[in-house]
């Protein structure tokens, strides 16, 4: 067991059809510029609306990833 | 680019499937009294169990809507 | 109406598809050891990420259940 | 079961006696305007000072009622 | 000394200018519909930026009025 | 003074009366099952209404009890 | 009006009885020492248990008084 | 480098104009009693409001000081 | 209406004159290294006091703004 | 990878000389009744003070387990 | 067992050390000038760093004492 | 006096010794890529556990660093 280092980012994802879908998007967009992500923490979901229909999911979430592999 | 105002509600909306239904059915009947609901915020998340399984989804929900608009 | 008494529990449940699936686990999990679940609170929504995809949700509840009845 | 929905509302009930005279009241002047009350939360506990005693208790709770009965 | 009822609801100013008149310009739509409003408390604090400049500030506030005056 | 370890389990405990009844009820309840109870912490106070009147306080508390003693 | 500066202190008190004596004791307590007393926040409520019944009930409270009047 | 211990009160200062002016005289009052005040942390922002209008700012603070210079 | 995915950062501005002023500061520099910020939220008002007085305000802003525009 | 059922209780380790010693107790207690524990979070640090001097640290922590391993 | 009334006071102690020894150091100088200290509370923990190493730990705590003994 | 800007970052320090060196750990990393750090906060704190102990201490902190020097 080594003593790993992480960051954390806080990355807001969206989707018109789900919560999960919308932490998929951030999962996805994150993972183009941090390497070794680790794990996803859920902080706050809203929707935007228009129409008076949710046009999207809004999930912000913190997302950890190791800072000290190669 | 105007200075509106907005009020929010809080309402619970229920769903036996999942929470985004439930945020649906919230605002389905928001809808039926406010007009232009611009954002919802989700306050909390609980279920309703009978005979040891989910009944429904219970999502409290804050609703936010232009007061402004004719 | 009696004055019926709670406890409440902290579990975790997991799943690799949804946020309701994996409350869906935690109370089933739970319904082996406790009768007379009553209801969830959702407390933390987490993800495991492995080669940067989801590759299961965390779900922190409580659960709550009668302790009186027979 | 069916879906239901509900709406909270904030009051703040008064009393110079007690904690739960002040819901107490609070739910009587919410029940003039609403009805179909189900529960209370209480969200804060404050008094009123008038010469070194508390005069009156000031609760602060959340009233929820269904919004789909008839 | 009587046992007033106080209701809060829950309003997001906005000012292209300064905290101050986004509270203010909310408790002046508020007053258009409620009398007798006593206090006001500030929840939260946002800007909306256009152009990498702020271009309106938006306070949510709760704002308590009494229910039980004539 | 030794090195006491301590258990806590959240409860809730429930009263047609008041608050302090329904206190009394979950700590009456829980020491059917554990000894050596040392404190309670109230976490959450909910009512129930039935008629548009407060038919039973409904009081989340944590009970804190030693483990270690004989 | 004029712009009155507050100081809060903060005081837990404690009755064998009710949740409202405990608060009364804080105040009565606090009056000795500072004069202008204008409201109380309740901040957490806690009992001590000897013998598995509550010996009393430990209230913190912040107390607010007026710095500037003679 | 020494080590320094601060302690902190909590004050509500008031202004009729701003946040703050409400600050400058919280702090301004507190530099009456204490010495070597080193920071502030805005806790809390109120109104008071009269005649639909708001008649003052009320923001609580945190007043940090040192406690061990001479 | 595209899911776009958004990212905060977390910055201090600071400014001798006001709130306000601290927030221009803090979206004036993340505007040297981030395009497109959409908005800011408040986390956390302080003050630095030298010789008894506010020297400077300090404000912890969350900045958000597109990942994926071009 | 499985779905993984956790259970998450609170206890209170003490010790006269360190945080991390209590915690290590909290945990030496916790795995005489429960295998497989996984993590700790730290929920609370407090003291108790005798004679003027600090005699024990009692940290809260909550203790995670998996609940569905054999 | 008597009814007790405590009151808290905010200290911030610090170390170049370790937070056990800032919070030493709180409760040291908090005995110059309080009798009968009975607990603390560990509010927030920071760090001031020089020269991108920890210089000392800033350890916020809350310090309860007996207001009624002799 | 100048007008600083600081950003915070959100790291977590490993270590399989003491709180302390886990966050020194943190920043001993951070310092890797930026420069000029002025305070950590503490975040959170929890404990991975092997083998029915303390494997590594892990601590979430905030860096604050200044923005603006050269």
């Amino acid at each position: 067991m080594s003593a790993h280092i992480y960051k954390k980012i806080e990355v807001v994802g969206s989707s018109p059809t789900s919560i999960e879908e919308a932490v998929n998007n951030a999962v996805a967009k994150a993972s183009e510029s941090v390497r070794n992500i680790r794990w996803v923490e859920i902080v706050e979901t809203r929707c935007h609306v228009e129409n008076q229909k949710i046009a999207y999911w809004q999930v912000t979430v913190k997302i950890g990833f190791t800072l000290d592999e190669n």
